[in-house]
């Protein structure tokens, strides 16, 4: 296969201009795209890699799992500001043994996640090379001003996350036993593989005006939570029978102890990790659009973040989530 | 290292939003960026892979010509689009091994770059790896309406190169030879290891409405031209002849045809092809700020690319430019 015919088969899959949004003029096939901003609003932009062996593994996850999941992580980060995503690139390095079934089914996990967050493809790159190399960049906007950052979290306001922690690393662990092509059936499994970014939620927050700071929860509530407090100059204490673990079934029963650790350290929920003021907290509701949302602690002024175990001791967080720098677990 | 302190030597050696153009609202350190575009412009997007072992060799390429040639690449395009860059996205995935003097030197050639194409850091991923692995995706702007495609070419109208074709790829025969931290002196080696994307006069061009389609020329005019015709449904006829080669030293004599075979089919030029109608050529300059302006062939309506050789014989070119999904040259 040649270049250029890998990206006919990438272009027949996922759309053309036409069926593209009208503000995107250009999309595959010239040097770069062309995309129209709306007046009014500011253009978000993040981009992520995924690779395998590092953010998945070659014969365990299914094709369209790592299509869905190399955009949807990316579109989280357009969530976590409130932003509405428009178009992505896709840098796409692959053997010359994976141009055919695999890329197709890799392909249609990247159409159905296209479609989904209704966020169109509009340009990248192909090289061959012996691992399966992904980089995706997306494109969102949002009004102007209304990007939730993750910098203005006050002492005082709740420290609130969305759904439930840990479900993702469980899916993870389960993962590591099943084959390829196993179907989803645990709700941890799916979240591993066909993870959904809160768009919905991060826009209506943004929107309303709830959240002081808000950001995604990628690398696990322990690594992420100093990160938003750094960049808002405060800490936190957290209560931990208020945090949302993963509901585990019954013919597999887990302590709380352990879905508890999962919580605070597993990577890849991409829920949303917000603050928000007192008075404005009590104008929240439990859920939005079915989705958990929990209070699970407070702003402190203090730079550390403090969790306060179901006895009732504090201790010190350590964060325990990704980092690719540090020795791999 | 750990990841966030790879992330703050990133920030302090490529400057922070306090630097940057105001239209970059939010830089690094954020889920994502934001960008404000001007009123009556249209955001251009490309990204591009920048690999060792693919694109550069760990042992052979001083780091800082890494660092500047992987934005300069990117940059390419925008300028290929008649654009003017704005911003940029770095994912970088690296040895923990090359976090400390290899990084400092990519991060001082590539803000050398960042500076000299006015174009700023705005965010970006990174993760470690074995491997030395580089996507930069680049934001720029061009007037609504004004951008030079590759599909406008018309049968009539002039082919047009800019600057000598093949002095990167001559320069990168030299480098395969050299030692690392070699100086520069030929202006091939310059070109391959320090390619200056022609930005002002892509602007120019798109401005002043000259060309009918353009592109760059990063893997060769073999393999570049087949493109462009493609994508106006023409092909072309140069004359070898009116091809401008490499100029090589005197001490280091090069036949024409090996110059010749240089320039039809050496990449990594970054010069611009583009086509320009017959009654507006007549108008172009032969160079614009000392960089020439060649006009190669003619636009015919048969889409195919013939050469007409010195002797004045016709063959048709063949591709023999860069694609990594055929075999390694």
């Amino acid at each position: 296969m040649r270049e250029s015919e890998l990206i006919e088969k990438i272009d027949e899959a996922l759309g053309s201009p036409r069926n593209a949004s009208r503000k995107l003029r250009l999309g595959i096939g010239d040097d770069a795209a062309l995309f129209r901003g709306r007046a009014g609003h500011e253009i978000v932009l993040t981009c992520d890699w995924f690779f395998e062996g590092t953010h998945f593994l070659r014969e365990k996850h299914p094709p369209s799992s790592v299509g869905w999941k190399c955009l949807a992580r990316a579109v989280s980060d357009i969530a976590a500001m409130g932003g509405i995503p428009r178009c992505f690139l896709l840098s796409l390095a692959l053997p010359a043994s994976h141009t055919g079934r695999w890329l197709d089914q890799f392909l249609g996990g990247l159409r159905r996640a296209s479609r989904k967050f209704q966020c169109s493809l509009a340009g990248g790159d192909t090289t061959r090379r012996n691992e399966i190399l992904i980089n995706v960049t997306v494109i969102g906007e949002i009004q102007t001003g209304r990007a939730e950052l993750r910098s203005g979290a006050r002492p005082g306001d709740l420290v609130y996350v969305s759904g439930r922690l840990g479900e993702a690393e469980l899916g993870l662990q389960l993962s590591k036993r099943s084959l390829q092509g196993t179907r989803p059936k645990d709700p941890g499994m799916k979240k591993h593989l066909y993870p959904e970014p809160r768009l919905a939620l991060g826009q209506w927050l943004a929107k309303n005006q709830f959240a002081s700071a808000m950001m995604d929860l990628s690398d696990g509530l322990s690594s992420d939570l100093p990160r938003l407090c750094a960049a808002s100059g405060v800490g936190a204490r957290l209560e931990a029978v208020k945090i949302p673990v993963a509901r585990t079934s019954s013919h597999n029963p887990k302590n709380r102890a352990a879905t508890l650790q999962l919580a605070l350290h597993g990577g890849d929920d991409y829920e949303l990790l917000f603050t928000v003021p007192g008075n404005r907290a009590k104008l929240l509701p439990r859920s939005f659009q079915g989705l958990l949302l929990t209070p699970i602690g407070i702003v402190i002024p203090d730079r550390k973040i403090v969790l306060v175990n179901d006895g009732g001791r504090e201790h010190q967080l350590i964060p325990g989530g990704w980092d690719p720098f540090r020795a791999h677990r």
